[in-house]
């Protein structure tokens, strides 16, 4: 980037005068070439950031974004980076506010089953508090060890669970903010009832660091599951994947935790990837991976059995293999995340995270891969999903990789349009899928959002250019 | 109220040509009546309103609020009318804008387990749909038969099985609104996952009417339930309850579905109130109802028979009674919905609703009750509660029964404040609780909440004095 202005010069000094130089980085050093380097679905050419905070406090969040609001200076919000639409991108000349200092786990509240932690707390150390505690908290995603609990809350993080405890949305019952202006917001609720005045935090949760910035959160904990049952099925219908999935839901209640459908396509390069003979053999036109988390040592597994007998009985499940070690269910959830490396086996893709309306889901996934197919004279996709939350994961590839891969968005981000899906079930907008937006938004829903927008940030400086599309002229 | 004023008449007209005059009433017959005298605890002189509007349809609720917006008429909602706090209290010369003629169930989505209703559903019928389509819609109250969805959504309704399946917030998927100028903003999401931009829906639900008014919604409805295990236990300590909580959750897991906590004050009363022989013994200090809503028919029977018995061995649990039948089942709940009709014995009381995060609440309790017998030289309070979901409610009277009201209001609430508790868990502010909103709000969250409320009704129109209190007049 060019040499700061003099104003971006009377901005650092004072900065770094009320938060301690320790706590600000501008020189060009590695660090700086780290946080600015994310991987950006732009391509914008000079993402270099004028000056990276690491804010020790809630105080020094505040201090930071009063000046930043005083000075005009853009902030991106930064956690572990692990983001996938580019959220955490930088803007040329913008400050950095990591929150990778601020990782104290707070407290433990036993009686409450809460843990209150500061927003750079990574997901696996609360996990791993939490069974300390001989607790449970169930969000859980491939990146654990890197992503933090900012960052969960900013995009409202999903992964495998969400079937039984909902997104982190649902998992967080208290939230401390820092506003656009450096004001400070604190409701560190333990309770699962409060309805006093407007639920505000739900207002920040998802959106992605665009109407303040997440300093402390009191999470929900959960009993620790006392049994984990999981089976791989092969089926020949969507259909039958349906009728599976119905009765699943209503013989295993409240313990169904996942219910993760794979078409033969993703099996087959899955079974590749993951070490060892295939659990089950290829050819069914799906998969389910099904797990129930239970706690009742002496009949879950009876029960989970019962009920994959039952559907073998009927023929609704051709084949079945059950897990009957811990290492066994390593196993089967291996192929399900293999999704993490299918480039070593399929290649270079366009990996997509979108939502369709459960009974819709074969019939779109059928139309996308043939309007991919004529869109690019080919090309193939493999698809797999949490389909009971409705989220569909598809990676595409054309006849010449993924040299045309704008076209490969347009056409599967057309489909999920015109099927009323979201282009977006769990991994947020940023910049990566912002012109899409209106495909699963209307007009008045995107001027109702520029417009909290508006309220909470006046002047814009919270991670701009992510999330939401250009206002309607009309509104300007 | 006053003859109206002749630019309420010009209102008035123009209201009626567009909407037809069927569907406005504006002569102060028996049905105005009904809709303002609401039970108010503000005991206001005169709250008759201008006229009752009553639109078909979700235009017909623009067209209402564009006029209002275009000639500042104040718009008070109302539904089922059952709501605790005086929400739907209309203000004098204002219009009432009754959703009771929207009452269409437009769909039920079998394979994304979701129903699609208009805001004048009643509770009830949504229950009835589901049970229909062999699916289950889990909020429940006493006023399933009045109360209507858009009150449910518009209070973030309770109830019993909150622990289980969440609040209404939970259960709402999608949602229509009609913003204070008239603007429709639909989203009519059956997805369980989607993270398309903010999740703005979660900014109406629970404000009351404050924000913009709900026409439609889409529901989560979940697999029926397919067996019921319900027992009533008696408890020496409130230590014996955390852990017979803790223990429960951990061994029901996701099947927990209630966890009611009476003091014996309560379940002295409540046992004269209910039908037949007291199924426990008086004397208990602690009586807990807690119900399992399982999926396994062989084996969850025996499951709860099991819990019980450990912690009858330990003695934990003094005595426990095990409802044999569904008769059994209903009389035991007896006892815990007497609290709708405790004056019979008790007397007329001041009636609570709040939380207190969970370890605290029997200190909560005991504080609370000694400071209304120091406050009020006397009286008594009955206790009983949600305690898994922090949720307390509280039937106070005086040794001069509910002569000092303020008083014993004052004083609970304060005792609420210094506990680090919410004024109010389940029944929303209205206009009865809203001078106590500091008590559980900091002054940052409060004038969040106002600007929220300027960016979305500038001009005030939507059910004025509701949860706000005033606004801080540095910001006015």
């Amino acid at each position: 980037m060019n040499a700061p202005t003099s104003a971006q010069t009377i901005f650092l000094d004072q900065l770094m005068g009320e938060l301690g130089p320790v706590s600000v980085l501008a020189a060009a050093d590695a660090d700086l070439v780290r946080h600015g380097h994310v991987p950006d679905p732009t391509q914008a050419v000079d993402r270099t950031p004028l000056a990276v905070a690491y804010p020790r406090s809630t105080a020094d969040v505040s201090t930071i974004l009063r000046l930043c609001h005083q000075h005009h200076i853009a902030v991106t919000p930064q956690g572990g980076l692990t983001g996938m639409v580019g959220g955490a991108i930088p803007g040329a000349g913008g400050l950095i506010l990591s929150l990778e200092r601020m990782r104290e786990i707070e407290e433990v509240d036993v009686a409450a089953a809460t843990m209150t932690v500061q927003a750079g707390v990574p997901l696996q150390a609360v996990q791993e508090r939490a069974e300390a505690c001989d607790l449970f908290f169930p969000l859980d995603l491939g990146a654990r060890g890197s992503c933090m609990i900012g960052g969960n809350i900013a995009t409202n993080a999903g992964g495998n669970r969400v079937l039984r405890y909902g997104m982190m949305r649902e998992l967080v019952l208290g939230l401390e903010v820092v506003l656009a202006d450096g004001t400070i917001v604190t409701s560190l609720n333990k309770m699962l009832k409060n309805n006093a005045g407007y639920d505000w935090k739900h207002l920040f949760i998802g959106s992605e660091g665009t109407l303040g910035i997440t300093t402390r959160a009191v999470l929900r904990l959960y009993p620790k599951p006392r049994t984990t049952n999981v089976a791989l099925c092969g089926l020949a219908t969507f259909d039958d994947v349906l009728a599976f999935l119905k009765e699943a839901r209503s013989m295993l209640g409240g313990d169904l935790s996942a219910f993760e459908v794979m078409w033969k396509e993703f099996y087959e390069v899955a079974v590749q990837i993951a070490d060892g003979p295939p659990p089950l053999e290829a050819g069914y036109p799906f998969y389910v991976l099904i797990e129930a988390l239970g706690s009742d040592e002496q009949d879950d597994g009876a029960r989970f059995e019962r009920l994959l007998e039952r559907f073998i009985t009927s023929k609704v499940v051709k084949d079945a293999v059950v897990a009957q070690s811990a290492r066994e269910v390593e196993g089967l959830w291996a192929i399900r995340d293999s999704s993490g490396e299918l480039d070593r086996v399929f290649g270079e893709a366009v990996n997509f995270d979108v939502s369709i309306p459960t009974g819709n889901i074969a019939a779109f996934a059928d139309d996308c891969r043939s309007r991919l197919r004529e869109a690019l004279g080919g090309g193939e996709a493999l698809v797999f999903g949490h389909i009971a939350d409705s989220n569909l994961h598809l990676s595409c590839k054309g006849p010449d990789g993924i040299a045309r891969s704008g076209l490969i968005d347009a056409t599967v981000y057309a489909a999920v349009r015109d099927w009323g899906g979201s282009i977006s079930a769990e991994h947020g907008i940023g910049v990566g899928k912002r012109d899409y937006l209106p495909y699963s938004r209307t007009p008045s829903e995107i001027d109702l959002m520029w417009k909290i927008k508006h309220s909470l940030d006046p002047t814009g400086i919270l991670n701009p250019g992510k999330v939401l599309p250009a206002q309607r002229s009309s509104d300007s």
